[in-house]
């Protein structure tokens, strides 16, 4: 089930790896670079949206500067940083009104301040329709969390709920009323909830949704050398994943699972130090357990099986 | 003589500045932003190189590479700042060989080298050819330079040589052998002596000539709502310049103030200080002085010339 594109990004991510020196501090392979300084460790990373990719039917280019922002803010969030500024990359086709470059701006900015930092600049060149955002955050003396630590016998859990941004996504392929598509308009990092687990101490591993739970479990298996059981019954349904499934007969599993599009945090954490996530007032599920097995899996109440795919 | 593009980039960018909230520390405007954190601001810039715009005739994958970084350490540079990390996006056509894309990443990564840095993370995705690199640097408690702050009667100076990367473009173009396209290939930013320029304290304004000189000039001006006069006998003549002149009748002013893609440092100075500047050890050409008026001159033997476009 892996798509040629997945295939071409693995295999030049992998290549890319092997061009470049590994710098100090935390290169390439987690949601965010840590790069360290005299003033203390800068959180940054950069993700790109495109036209031709993520501009469904209906967005409108406020959306899309919205998602650019959240998508790399998302990053800093799987990290536990506090975001301090963002910058904007833009290539833009030369017939684009210059009024939709100042929406998907405006959109940017807007996302920037439901966060509390700021656009701190950019640059714009002719090309075919690409919007990259640069996310720069601190830690301000927290460890950052990454994908790797995840121990067998951790406790598996996510944010919030699951399936909404591809149940708005199908909702408005298949003309189905009454899901809303604010997930996958206008997606919402978890920022808070980063900086809450990264303060509470216990979590072992973190990694965003953006690639859907599937994706996100093999990474975090990837990196750890671990397995993952988790229970498809523990899953927390997203808003219109229930209405698309009757209606459209869309299974859950490919919303909650195998979508990408929901900026929830995907975490384990130490069993023993439960506590802590409590006391910091976070909105999680519990979804599953780490194990000793080669890939994260996914169980019904009658089969057990491979969640996408595996990391060996 | 102003192209389209010129004013479509110009009108946006005033454009994209109404929409979008002014940060603090110091945002768009510069040749980087200043970011403020609680470990001391941050430096940071994003430029994009293009295949349609920056890929010139005989210029290899790796070339590209290495101009991307340079052209976005050359922002840190004008500030004064010494790179810590970089960030690459990159928008690949579909069909483009993944060893080009490991030779514009292991160019990247090059000049990263020679810069004392490192590569800390990226992002692919399908489109049509353009590589954005973000900087992010430190002041390491240093002042950062920047294009306001020049006042009449400040000297204007320049690091390095004007016009080599034009020359060695045109000697491409028209087929004249001898000039090196060195500077037009793989551009070297002046990372030390922007550092050497913030710490000498007499440095007023400073911005890089990646725009050309006449821009550069322009820039600066504008920001410090000031005049130049520059005297054409004061530019120090790049490599090639003089080639390309008497073989193919290329204007030197073309090539030496027109033309983008010498990484240089223009930089006015207190002249009441210029003492600290030669302390520092720092190859520089004094080309002209600050004055009260409205644009920046050009001067020759015999008239006197605006350069490119006034401010006002």
């Amino acid at each position: 089930m892996v798509s040629l594109k997945e295939l071409w990004e693995r295999e030049t991510i992998d290549g890319i790896r092997n061009v470049i020196r590994k710098p100090p501090g935390l290169g390439p392979g987690d949601d965010s670079a840590v790069i360290p300084s005299l003033g203390g460790d800068i959180i940054a990373c950069v993700d790109s949206v495109t036209f031709a990719r993520h501009f469904p039917k209906g967005m409108k280019y406020e959306e899309l500067g919205w998602t650019a922002a959240a998508v790399s803010i998302s990053d800093l969030a799987a990290m536990g940083a506090v975001p301090l500024g963002l910058l904007a990359a833009l290539t833009m086709p030369p017939d684009l009104d210059s009024s939709s470059l100042y929406d998907i701006m405006a959109g940017m900015d807007a996302c920037a301040e439901a966060f509390d930092t700021y656009i701190y600049g950019g640059d714009t060149k002719f090309g075919c329709g690409a919007v990259s955002c640069t996310a720069i955050g601190s830690m301000e003396g927290r460890k950052p969390m990454l994908r790797s630590g995840a121990k067998p016998g951790d406790i598996v859990a996510v944010t919030g709920s699951l399936g909404s941004a591809a149940a708005g996504f199908f909702a408005i392929e298949k003309n189905i009323s009454g899901v809303p598509a604010t997930s996958l308009m206008t997606p919402v990092p978890r920022v808070a909830e980063g900086i809450a687990l990264s303060s509470s101490g216990g979590v072992t591993s973190c990694i965003d949704l953006s690639d859907g739970l599937a994706e996100g479990a093999r990474s975090i298996c990837g990196a750890s050398r671990v397995g993952m059981d988790i229970h498809m019954d523990f899953l927390p349904e997203g808003d219109g994943v229930d209405t698309v499934f009757s209606k459209a007969g869309v299974r859950k599993e490919d919303m909650m699972l195998y979508w990408g599009g929901d900026y929830e945090l995907l975490f384990t954490f130490d069993k023993d130090k439960r506590e802590t996530l409590y006391d910091h007032d976070i909105d999680f599920s519990i979804i599953g357990i780490v194990t000793n097995d080669h890939a994260p899996y996914i169980n019904y109440e009658d089969k057990r099986e491979v969640m996408g795919n595996g990391w060996y």
